[in-house]
């Protein structure tokens, strides 16, 4: 090793440490997109950052989304996707397809990756012990708004050792299972376990401002008129929204971040710069 | 209450509270075959069962099969469905449809209802955690036969109240999701977690002789016999077979049982009588 | 098993399981008056129930009386028993021999029933460890009404599987012995230790009306009236009076039932008509 | 102080503490013989020293005799005390007394005593629990030899702080009670629970040798020829062979003292020159 | 044993037995004053009653003076000892004398003697995991008066058994170590961790009156005005004064005694009249 | 972050994780030499690592050396320092100058050091509790090699989350203490807890070879004859002898390294190539 890599690594690592030290023991929630999900180079370098906080003993809680792949089964079997305020109109054959693509497909993919490094998955959905109660907006059919979390599911599976792999499937008052966006999910679990960090993988590098600039630091005042601009839109909306939600109650920090860069977590969690946008 | 119901409820409860304290904190594992899954009515009674056994302190973990629906689903989807020595040949398509049903439809349907009569339920797949490794049989294409049960997994959703309810798809040395029977994977799973009963529920009411009589207890060389003679056949030879293996290695009884009876569960393990077949 | 006889037996199972798995855990306090105490064939019944409610869980907690073997024992010794209203006049010479009949005789035979069939009995008096302390009346020479029950040593005994059976034999705060009531004995430990409930056996069916039929259900205020009204009288006025203030004190369920019908204990509490009177 | 005390004292103490540490949480088994029960002034010292040590966080265990009361009940009800080698003829009615004798008189004195001075006693029976389980000697009638004892009761009620007092009534392996020697039943539950002290409390100074001198340390093999010459006999001849026994059965020490000594059990304890015969 | 002899002992034993009883598991922090371990016999005895008490579950913390000592090898270093209002001038160079002699030479003394006998001696001073903070009297140079006290070192060194030896260094809070006077550091630490006492160990007998009297109790009151009236003066001052301020601050008791009497501790604590000056 | 960064400190992150995880909970012995402790900046950083192992859930426990100040304090004193075969022979003046330099001096600057950082150091000498005891070589006076350590003391501190900060002053069977050579301390201590790595940091590179090369990993063997012709002389041959001496008796890995160049300590343990000498 040369003297000016010594340096360099001495820094990166004095550096790591702190945070190493400070988020032992704690949970992240990571929410992968439904892009993300796709792009299987990206997801081994998600899985591998995955399984290493797990070995460094920070809790990774793994929420996915699918709707490419749910919108592409549809397809295949006939039925056109439909949307609504971001959300998809999802009669009861479509709830069919959405719980076996997301159970059956891509929580599959996921548990298997995570497993085949190491880690300890277990994929489960919100209906599972009716972790994620819903109450249904009819207008939209089988899609339902978290409106509680019974968080000893998680706990119990964590305090075990074990990864949990949710799929964003919730259970309504009368026991119907229900569609809910990945990202509300993400920060309903966030919020009602208290974690340390909410983790949002998408395929652009942060929020960006007018300029299209990577807004390092998004202050909620600025977000709100960030989205009235419609600067903020599209799918980064909602993820802006319950990641405002999330840090106003109580979620330590909440990080968008593009996870098609190799090792994202990492140099978001462990180095002092960061590589996306956080809010708070 | 006349004399006479005093006296029959009397002595039904003084034979149910000799077993009901024998076998609690013990576990059970109960096979739902894929006929069975099919009846709703019959489900219903069986999920209220298993729900009473969990209130009792008894740990069930319940199996299920599903061939019934992945014929109609691969049919739906233009695949026909092709058997060999009674299992399914299994080529890359049809797995991602048998994961799936199994994942996304029938498991889901056996977790909700447990759900929603207060039991705890949660829904995995033998590749979580890798807890059920299996070795490829090629011939076949993407099915295993099981060679290692993980029951950590198990262990740890039974200690904390949960009730596993488990899809048999298991995980290749090479990390490859495999179909497996699920008489197979119930009886693994009995073993290794060295339970109380294997309980098989099926559509009939037992193994019946040559005559089409029940019969009551089955010694494993009289089973050996009624195989080789062709009496014991079809989907009840498999069940007959994982039994005695189950039975040789510990686990303490099998029973094979007709779960279109209501409270079959019930029946068969608080009464002395029984109503099924018990393997021994 | 014919179909009927199925039915019968499942609605009954189904019937006691929510007991069971409802009273799991639960104190009971369960009285066995002076009258019961010697039939020796109802005991057995008694006995066996006690100790199957103890193998399901449940911790039975038993007071007996006895006046009715204390007078034969006075009466031996050339003593005359005295009541005055409904209690016996207690002079030092009668108090030494109600001890000697209680712990040296009825509390040994019962001891030794519950021993004999796996229940771990052990029979202390309330004055040991001055768990029930009383207030003289002097009156009536040493007899004593119950100011204060330390329930720290049925709680020892429960908490090691123990079966406490208990002589109602109290201590002034002189540090005297004193002779008290059994039925206010089984309603001040019941109270005390906030159980679940207190089934008080006697020889009759339970509380009648004025045409002599069972009252199943009996509210405080009616029975206060038939108290005043004299169709509550003898014997069973305190234990009409013990079991109102049972109830008012948070003691869930208070039951007078008929000990010598077979298997009482368990049809009562296991079967949801019950056999004897439930004071509310 | 004046000097001289301050030295003495100083060296009492200096003394007394290494006794103290070393005992700390030992078992003392105590048995205080049917004369001595008889002593009330004796009984208020020896109850003293029972509670102080209890204090102290030794763990005493006290079993009491009682044969001379029981004389006097038997002569009441005209019955003639008969005894063969030491051991008291038991016909029936004979047994009824013994029982009520020692549970419902002497140790309820026992207990009453150790109560009131904040001590928290129990009496027990060995039937309780079948604690002490013995092989009947039908030659003397219900009298039993102990081959078993089952120290779970013991150990529980010990590690509760509660102090144990135990009359000598012992159980068949057919569920009958019987009558046991309490220098028998003080050296079987010592031998059985391992302790460290087994001290027995008459009413003379300890073994006397052929001169009437007292010998302070007692050797096994001594003691046999002591008793074969006819110089050790009566009462103290069964205190010595179980002391032989228990000595022998690992027992840590065996103190035979004089009860009738003020503060006796601290002196002999708690002072390196002792008052009694010490058996090795 | 003679009678006389016996009455003497059994009553010394049952004084002490009471507060054995009562103190055991409680902490008392005992201070050796600079003189005090100066003298070799006194200490050896002072030791052997700080392990007894060690031994009988009392939970000793030694905190040690060193004024003389200091003095010699300052003497030696050519410094001279400079003093203001009983404390120590203390320049760096000083402090640097004053460190070394009282951990790497009183200190090592006390727990090698602890050792040697048994304890579980481990010497620490003040400045370990920063447990004495003290506020800088910059007027002396390096002398500081405790401010904070961090009683977890401490707790976790007594719950396993160790005897704790301070030195009394204190740290700043800008990280400097300071010179702290060694009465002050017992009693900021018996106030601290709330002791059952603190015992003040010297070369009188106690605080004495005008006439030159032991004084057996001493008020607070009559205290402040013997200081006033310059009765109590010298060395005695601050002990009594600090010995004042642990009483208000809710330590139980504090002895001021002669160390120099052999067994002083155990007299003191284990007799009802004591030895020395009791401060209330 | 430019490209290139984000890929460099990405890899230095993966890297550093994987030693992170493996070495949680692992108790490393760290030995900082008597050059070494005289260097300020040098032990700036070398503390910074210490409190940072620790934050990462690695147990550091220190051992220091003394010898150039020691030889200072000898010299101010006038007592000349004198070796045999590299260690101080040490006459009983000495010795008392060696406890008050390590323990009231260097101890203390190390201590101090890491508190002011954060880290809950507590300085003890091999005296303490009698830890490690030593035999004397009387040839040279005052000095041992140890015989035994005790490590319950080490395993109470580090199990409290506190960093010993170990003198190595011995004790010998007789209570005497002694002057030990620190890396013969740190690898006794190493040995006796079994402990993952013990880090010799010293003021050279690490071992050279004949052309003054570094080893990077440096085999028994190859030592052995290096010692022979004299290439590892002086104050490298006992570094490389303990060094030897600890990974033949399991300790997993012993590191010799420059502990004047920053955070070496961290980019030993957390770089796959390191900076000094690895003894295998």
């Amino acid at each position: 090793m040369v003297e000016s890599e010594h340096s360099l690594k001495a820094s990166t690592l004095v550096e790591a440490m702190q945070y190493i030290s400070k988020f032992k023991g704690k949970t992240f929630v990571i929410k992968c997109g439904g892009e993300i999900v796709e792009d299987k180079g990206a997801m081994n370098y998600i899985v591998e950052d995955i399984v290493t906080l797990s070995l460094l003993g920070i809790k990774p809680v793994v929420v996915h989304g699918g709707s490419k792949r749910i919108d592409k089964f549809l397809k295949d079997a006939g039925i056109e996707s439909r949307y609504k305020g971001g959300l998809r109109v999802t009669d009861d054959r479509t709830m069919e397809i959405v719980e076996m693509v997301l159970m059956g497909s891509i929580q599959r993919e996921i548990v298997s990756k995570i497993c085949s490094r190491g880690g300890r998955a277990i994929g489960i959905a919100g209906t599972d012990s009716n972790m994620l109660r819903a109450k249904q907006d009819k207008s939209l059919g089988r899609v339902g708004h978290i409106h509680n979390v019974d968080t000893s599911v998680l706990s119990s599976l964590i305090e075990k050792g074990f990864i949990p792999v949710i799929s964003p499937i919730t259970i309504s008052d009368d026991g119907i299972s229900l569609n809910t966006n990945a990202d509300e999910a993400a920060a309903k679990i966030a919020i009602a376990a208290q974690v340390e960090k909410l983790i949002i993988l998408t395929d652009v590098d942060g929020v960006l401002d007018t300029k299209g600039s990577l807004i390092k630091t998004l202050y909620a005042s600025d977000a709100t008129k960030l989205v009235k601009d419609g600067v903020i839109k599209g799918g980064m909306k909602p993820k802006v929204e319950f990641g405002i939600e999330a840090v106003k109650n109580n979620v330590k920090k909440v990080h968008i971040i593009n996870g098609q860069l190799r090792h994202s977590i990492l140099l978001e969690i462990f180095t002092e710069e960061g590589i996306g946008t956080e809010v708070k």
